[in-house]
């Protein structure tokens, strides 16, 4: 059994994404050379689009999950990777979707691909890739595998929906925002994280010890993405920051804020929230505000335990490299606000 | 083996849908009810638009076919009736999307999803509901059939980024619409037949004589459909007709007259494809040029071609109540437009 550290111990893991990184780099190459070929099509326009955002620059995060899973039991089969391809191009379906529905501008520092080739391109070709996504977990012969990621699939778009209701509403609590990203994030963490073990024959307890591992991991990360869009703990004005402000997106710092916050400051979060045309003074004054109710500090606090619950699912399963490099992701995940 | 009739014999088969309703009434009670439960969901807004769209009066053709296919081979469990869900529901979703990409303003003659609640909730609700369908899919323990399905899922996707690349474009070519109309409806029709014999356990030859028949049968019921739009043979100016014109949407009666037309029609098709502003007078020309060119007669002579295809297809199955009332369906399709 892996050794249990906490992200406030001494013996707080490295926060690095690099030895994850390395672990899984061989079954890594494998699987983005499977996603550029099932994003090929006849049709130009959908490997154009899928490459752009593929090559956009993400981490990766959530395929080298399902990958490090499955490698920490030996697995020898071509699986993993058919899986941890479906689940990037599931997450590139989300992402492709949520541009259109959020009408975002820019995605991880680029032009998004709707301003690129328009809503219609972008809802259709997040079509084609989650089919693509069935075909392949198909290809595993892994009906357990489908059934974990098919009800992920439907709990993503049932989030989002939340997500669409709870938008703009100063009055959505605490815990409408964990449903929300529970069902956004956290799930899809979960399902990547558990078809690891699944396809590598591992029985329930391992199953649910990654499972659990996925699920916190996805609430830590997403509260810490929500914290870094107010500059996160620095509060610095970036250029990346208030994305979610703009679009009157209601993340757990502006929860805090609101509940503590004067009749005054209400009136201030409402009108820009509710508002189309805030500014960057009232950014400036958003964050001076979740500054003064330590709104930022206690997101990261609260994300931290999240990641703590994640390390302690490592302590179920075998204690090995991959459990030490999942650790380290942990602490990389949240090392990225402080 | 059954009796093949053609669509000019005098032994056509009667063109009614009513036999095949009958026969298929008490699964799709079943399947109905299944409907109404899996569009549930917590979040209010999903069953809303769900049943919206389930009570808004589709003939539930796709379904009908999955669960003739399993009857006809004396199919005793439920597995048909969770995959002809999953084939209503991917259809459903379908529609949602189709409408947020073509921007229309209308559905079966009631306001379309997206006008009442906007696009960002037909994107997350087709999301959810294409979701659930592969969750059902799961259901039925069938990797072959999920096999099928999400091939047709990927396949209809990039049926309409291909059809979004052929819109307005006067010089798309038959070949190039039937490409588009195999994927965006055939391709559903087919696998939503061939997966009736495959949960019944039948071999390949009843599984590819289902598929053909589907097949055939999503041309012709598009053929007529693109011919419905121009008001079909009659060219009388109803009011659900132009749809498709006024988007510049490229079908077969507007490719044939493309073809046939002076420099001066075509001078008119690329204004009125291209443009955003075509009026009524517009139409009222473009239906004297489809007549002038034959273009819809031609269009319903293609229909019953594949019409009698999908009959020949059915010689291959036995001979019975349901391939007969199969036969009466297919002259029921065409019929529409005559």
């Amino acid at each position: 059994m892996a050794v249990v550290a906490t992200l406030s111990d001494n013996e707080t893991p490295r926060a690095s994404i690099q030895p994850l990184v390395d672990l899984v780099a061989p079954g890594m190459a494998d699987v983005n050379e499977l996603i550029l070929s099932k994003a090929g099509s006849n049709v130009d326009l959908i490997p154009e689009i899928a490459k752009h955002l593929i090559s956009s620059g993400g981490k990766r995060l959530r395929p080298m999950l399902t990958l490090a899973f499955a490698d920490m039991f030996g697995y020898q089969g071509s699986g993993h990777v058919i899986l941890a391809a479906s689940v990037e191009f599931m997450h590139t379906a989300t992402l492709l979707h949520d541009d259109v529905v959020d009408e975002s501008d820019m995605r991880r520092g680029k032009l998004a691909a709707r301003k690129l080739w328009g809503n219609q391109a972008s809802v259709l070709v997040g079509d084609y890739l989650l089919g693509q996504a069935f075909k392949m977990m198909v290809d595993t012969g892994s009906l357990e595998a489908l059934r974990i990621l098919s009800e992920a699939s439907a709990i993503i778009a049932e989030g989002e929906v939340l997500q669409l209701g709870a938008s703009k509403n100063i009055e959505t609590t605490e815990a409408e925002y964990l449903r929300v990203i529970e069902a956004k994030t956290a799930a899809l963490f979960a399902a990547a994280a558990e078809v690891g073990p699944e396809i590598a024959g591992q029985n329930d307890v391992m199953r649910k010890a990654a499972r659990t591992y996925g699920l916190e991991l996805g609430y830590a990360f997403q509260m810490v993405d929500d914290a870094l869009d107010y500059g996160g703990s620095s509060a610095d004005l970036g250029k990346d920051v208030g994305d979610d402000f703009r679009e009157g997106k209601i993340t757990l710092p502006v929860v805090l804020a609101v509940a503590r916050g004067t009749d005054q400051d209400r009136a201030f979060w409402k009108r820009c929230m509710e508002g189309d045309n805030v500014t960057d003074d009232d950014l400036a004054e958003a964050i001076e505000l979740l500054k003064k109710f330590d709104a930022i500090a206690e997101t990261v606090q609260r994300a931290r335990t999240y990641g703590d619950n994640a390390l302690k699912a490592l302590d179920q399963l075998p204690a090995c490299a991959h459990t030490d490099a999942l650790a380290d992701a942990v602490a990389f995940c949240i090392a990225r606000v402080s």
